[in-house]
């Protein structure tokens, strides 16, 4: 018997778990290798770093996920180098995984913009240690201001600064409002929660610039109605652990806000196995590093490496790429391994063609906006095509289930189920003597 | 109108938080001062070390459990200094807090009898990142072994000792058993995860030491059933990365066990706070540190500092002190509470005594023990006991339900639901680019 064709793919996030999928029927051996055990239900990281949803409810181990696909084995480990000649892939240490085809869906992550110093005073949100990080400043920052005895030093406490207004920071930006209305003030005893300050700082004239104007008003004016302070058309100069620079983007004079509490939403850089692919392929690269590929979604020159989700820059319409939303990559992953498919059997395969099915994003409870090209909606009956939208998607029954009973709980009781601080607190100075992994 | 009497709680565990319940309609001033935000629900912290619940279904911030106490206020710090003449603890960041009535209940922690070093091959279990941390140890190994091409090195993988077997290593062993066997084996293509050997090793004569003879052996027999090599009579002479050495307790031939995952479950030591308030107020103590205090729970010569949980030593039978469980810690946080009430109002308490509930221990689903003193009984029977008496005792009616469907589902479906790997990985040696908080 003629060895199986292998396929390897990089990452588990929706390109790489959804290319996997597709292969489960496909007379193919596939290894799906990730650095993380679990996949990560992204668009629900903002529900657990404001203390919505617990981190296993949005992740599911890759392994469950897979466990019925015959063909398909799931590697816990990194991927660092690539020798394109000899099809191979190495690890950390050094092991090396032969392919005959490669998938790699390795995904990007926030970008600073040169200013890696900022990164420590604004965490960005891209795993889910990224979220228990952002989850217990936030909820850290409501405990300090209690402790405090001057205003001043009170209300730096009490500000949020959130940089970048696209989905996430919109999403995080009407979450921290809600918090601080709705899900805290019964439990403070000195601040009053409702006082809290949560900025919404974005380059562009508006908030989900990516959107249809007409929904980024309405964005905008539910997120007034929270309490956010959108300041669009500003620009971050400089962040430190007391708080933001701002400008006008000319230029102009700055002002500087208060605050000890910075979350980044902003910037995209690709991961750096990207970059380590794009360096060995010659692959070109478009501005932040993602790597251009055909309509049939590979390398030019390297048939057998196809790229997809948001390492990839494909053409979409005469002047877009397809965008770096989760469909994105689920119809990347799944296009390629159709390519990989018809390629064994002799088949042919039209090119790959982004099917845009629209774009939802809510600003709390009860508040969303929806794109769905042909029908665009905001308010309430928005939030509720996302909630249902939402939970289907979601990977796993049991997942299903338990984020049903926390949304449901939190919508009639306003509460947040999974408020926990886990590592060491950032006001009091203290070090714990049982510390643990943080 | 004339000052409240203010009463400082140091510690959000079992003792403080019912101290603080127990307070609600007190004239009194109530700060609850604690490291964390939020209350452990100990009893249940193998089952987030071991993948079935998520850190927050057995956890709840203390100021949503106390947030309809008027008189009380919930403040997140480290108290480091006592200054029991002028009446006020010190925090971390030199803030003082004065008190009329103290009443500390800040636990002990397990200890590795002078063998500090064992700590980082053989963490132990008393808090959510200790938790979190074994179980990443835990389902790292299994990636591990599947990574690995010799069987030396996979069964070094594989092979998990546990050392100390009261409740918490039983319920350890039994659960570690049970993922090996029913959570894992379909998830796995090179390992066979029934392979696993999971180890028992126990110093005294037999299992549940603390428990009657008769528990001990049932308790023994369905271990072996789940296929826990029990070791009893067994003293650990060293731990390192690669495994443990054993010999019997008077000497004899040492034994070492190749093992790359160690979880500790053995040893007490009493809180750091317990040993400033120990050496601050000449306060007596037992061997592990524990402070003597009268049959008003308070320390000699100091009615006003009250020692409950399990950093107190209280005497209950002739031969026997109570216990450092749970209704301990729950018990003695009430008795403070009614002391300091009736002292308000000028009327008699009684002594302190405990009130012995019994005890029950899980071993895996549909196994256990339990000892309710006038009936014991061991199997099904029990574990329902178990499953019941846990869902009543937990706090938060979302909690409950969120556990119940958990244990539902994983008992219809023998899976784990909470199997997040977070942090770096133990066996590639690779960092990560994105490093989180781990």
């Amino acid at each position: 018997m003629a060895r199986r064709h292998r396929v390897l793919i990089v990452g588990g996030g929706f390109g790489g778990l959804y290319a996997a999928k597709a292969l489960r029927r496909a007379p193919v051996e596939v290894t799906l290798l990730d650095r993380k055990n679990h996949h990560l239900f992204s668009p629900l990281l903002y529900q657990v770093a404001t203390g919505a949803l617990a981190p296993s409810e949005i992740a599911q181990p890759l392994r469950v996920v897979l466990r019925r696909h015959a063909n398909t084995r799931v590697l816990l480990g990194e991927a660092r180098t690539i020798d394109a000649e000899a099809r191979s892939v190495g690890l950390a240490d050094g092991t090396q995984i032969p392919y005959d085809s490669l998938i790699v869906a390795t995904g990007a992550h926030h970008a600073y913009y040169g200013n890696d110093d900022w990164e420590v005073h604004a965490p960005g949100l891209k795993t889910l240690e990224d979220a228990l990080l952002m989850r217990a400043r936030i909820l850290d920052a409501f405990e300090a201001a209690e402790l405090q005895t001057d205003k001043a030093s009170q209300d730096a406490w009490m500000s949020f600064v959130i940089v970048g207004a696209g989905p996430t920071g919109v999403e995080l930006a009407g979450a921290l409002c809600e918090i601080a209305r709705d899900a805290l003030p019964r439990d403070f005893r000195t601040i009053d929660t409702k006082d809290a300050r949560v900025l919404l700082v974005e380059l562009t004239d508006r908030v989900l610039p990516t959107y249809p104007r007409s929904l980024s008003k309405a964005a905008e004016r539910q997120l007034a109605q929270l309490g956010t302070t959108v300041m669009t058309g500003t620009r971050v100069t400089k962040i430190d652990a007391g708080g933001v620079t701002v400008a006008a983007p000319d230029g102009g004079e700055p002002t500087r806000i208060e605050a000890h509490t910075v979350l980044w939403a902003a910037g995209v850089q690709v991961s750096s196995f990207g970059r380590v692919l794009a360096a060995a392929t010659d692959a070109p690269t478009d501005r932040v590093g993602r790597i251009e590929v055909g309509r049939d979604l590979t390398i030019s020159g390297h048939p057998e490496i196809f790229v997809v989700g948001d390492l990839a820059s494909v053409g979409w319409k005469p002047d877009r790429q397809v965008p770096g939303v989760a469909q994105g990559g689920i119809q990347g992953g799944q296009h390629a391994a159709r390519v990989i498919s018809a390629r064994l059997d002799g088949s042919d395969v039209a090119d790959f063609s982004f099917r845009d099915l629209g774009e939802l994003a809510t600003i709390g409870r009860l508040r969303a906006v929806a794109d769905f090209r042909r029908v665009r909606f905001s308010g309430m009956f928005a939030w509720l095509t996302w909630v249902v939208v939402h939970i289907f998607l979601l990977i796993g029954l049991e997942n299903r289930i338990l984020v049903m009973v926390r949304w449901g709980w939190s919508f009639l009781g306003r509460g947040r189920g999974s408020r926990l601080i886990t590592g060491p607190p950032r006001h009091s100075g203290g070090d714990r003597d049982d510390s643990g992994p943080g």
